[in-house]
């Protein structure tokens, strides 16, 4: 077993309380060696979309093994299942409920997701790796999926952890899909980042090596390729670096200025 | 000596500054060997109380040893003392206001406190263990308390650290006792957190197999086992994961909804 | 090479979004024993000023060798240089926009800046050292300074990383030096912390041993030792923690409560 095997933690907690403190503390109690990274503790309460984009986006860039847990969690306490997901390149540790829709979409998307044996399933049903034989109705994450995880990242095989299902049964969360019509890709926003930088839900992929600008807002705003390649405060459409077109004020903030939200329309034109 | 001794930061620097930045660096110039985890630093500024409530909740989830830097500190300049606290169970360093009386409340409370041993208390007198012997009269975080839990961490004895001292001087910070009559338990609300939650200083321990519901705000609130139990935007009581009990609303923030605060009047009523 | 090797990052990304646990990942990617600290990234957008009072402030308590990656990069994807700078006592990485002029102000001060070979700097040109040949053009955090400054801090020698430039070719990005007139210093506020406290450009030293107050805001405000010398709310000046001269209102905000911002004249009077 490796040493300094790594964990992710991504949930809706805020760091104003010390519930985030307290999931590490309870990891430590496991094993001390563990190397712990925040994703984000500030997705909007109960958002499961927008922690599913996240998470998307930032699994690529761990090394392989590594343990996200992830905790935007409005049905705790409910019937929801608790899961595990083993990918070839890392684990997945959460409620059932739609937040690792993305990851698996994404790492899933080239092979045949069941048939390629890539992907095991639990549920967490052995109460040996909870915290506690009775978990807290409201706090999985300090109870279930902290402790999990831990174990996960020290070698416990998936299948000591819970019961084996069926990968096809998991939540799926998918926004819905931009399509094609001619010469033109109809999208939305599906996220807006601390920059007011909008993001949409199509591929960068679609417009590479092509000529095209973005209809939003009543606007055509012209596609380039950095921030700083127009004049301040003017309107851009780019690939992002997370490779989604986005939409950005250079040195300003597209969201307040467009008056744009998450769900809004956006269009992508081929020229 | 084992390795990867935990550190615990808890204040209310902030993330913005560098403060909390600069207490790990000068942790890591102590021992670089050491693993430090944030609690939190959001709490409001100078709230003690916020502050002993918040370490009181997150201290039994560490493993034993673990050192607590916490600085919420009013008073840092003027003659207010600065001391370190050994455990059974761990470690406190701080200033002397009241931030660990809940800590010490909980973890005491089941033992005779000065018979038992399970105490001693210090006062940082020794410059020695200080970054500098002139320290800021403005940041002990940085030049007193930091340092000094740093050592702690890596095996000097509290004795070292400067002078003992009776631990009954600490400061004791105690919030309004709830108090109990026929069937019904009078507090108030001591905390609330980042989901608007309002938890109070009735413990669940109270109510604990019976039937029971909470008067705050003008409303008869019921008691449910989870945030999921009632309809969406309802308010319901719960004991929330620390043990105490709270109020909540389904997929809503109770602060707002409700118009409580800090101090405000809650009852607990058996059936 | 010493185990543990420090790594800071410092940017204006906030932390509701992923990108800094992804900047993470790309580190742990390249080695996973390295020690993450986070000095703040909750820097304005794109204020390279206030990102550079920051970086000098916490620079002298880190360890010797410690790795400073600081990305706020208005203007990412254009042609300013991305450099990397090393001193006697650690690394600087990022973009070439005046981010690490406070740093190498204050550590090259008292010694002859070219002649001392204290410094040596390179512009970051060789991709062997990036995460990918075709960096993204707005995220040079991820592609470009996260895996040179792991790089770096797991003993990669400078001159491998790229080419070799000359240090008085750095941008520089100085505020207004504080003047001196006859018994009468005058600065401007460079910088506010979260607790309000205005920090001026000033330096403590300028002051020491002797009586002084400060005329700001239409106001004489005395100059005291620390926050509780005085009475609650009241405006006070002292020599804050990181050296400056700052104002303080006892228990309050000196920024609200005084209506003063960054830049605002200030004068610092010898009695």
């Amino acid at each position: 077993m490796p040493h300094n095997k790594l964990l992710t933690l991504l949930s809706d907690f805020g760091l104003s309380d010390v519930y985030v403190g307290v999931m590490k503390g309870v990891i430590a109690q496991i094993n001390r060696s563990l190397t712990v990274v925040d994703l984000t503790h500030q997705i909007p309460p109960q958002n499961v979309a927008a922690a599913r984009f996240c998470l998307m986006n930032a699994y690529p860039y761990f090394p392989d093994g590594t343990v996200h847990i992830a905790v935007v969690d409005p049905g705790v306490g409910s019937n929801r299942r608790s899961v595990a997901v083993e990918l070839a390149t890392g684990f997945l540790v959460g409620p059932d409920n739609g937040l690792f829709s993305g990851v698996l979409a994404k790492t899933t998307l080239s092979s045949n997701f069941s048939s390629e044996k890539q992907l095991s399933v639990v549920e967490l049903t052995n109460p040996n790796y909870w915290r506690t034989p009775e978990p807290s109705a409201t706090f999985h994450g300090r109870d279930i999926f902290a402790p999990v995880g831990a174990y996960l990242a020290s070698g416990v095989p998936l299948n000591q952890i819970g019961r084996a299902i069926d990968p096809a049964t998991l939540v799926q969360l998918d926004i819905p899909e931009c399509t094609l019509t001619t010469n033109c890709f109809a999208g939305c926003i599906q996220y807006t980042d601390r920059f007011g930088n909008l993001i949409t839900n199509i591929s960068g992929s679609c417009v590479q090596g092509k000529n095209w600008s973005v209809l939003a807002a009543g606007l055509i705003i012209p596609a380039t390729y950095t921030y700083s390649d127009v004049k301040y405060k003017s309107a851009i459409a780019l690939i992002g670096s997370h490779g989604w077109i986005e939409i950005a004020i250079n040195g300003g903030n597209a969201q307040l200025q467009l008056q744009m939200n998450l769900g809004d329309r956006v269009q992508v034109v081929l020229n």
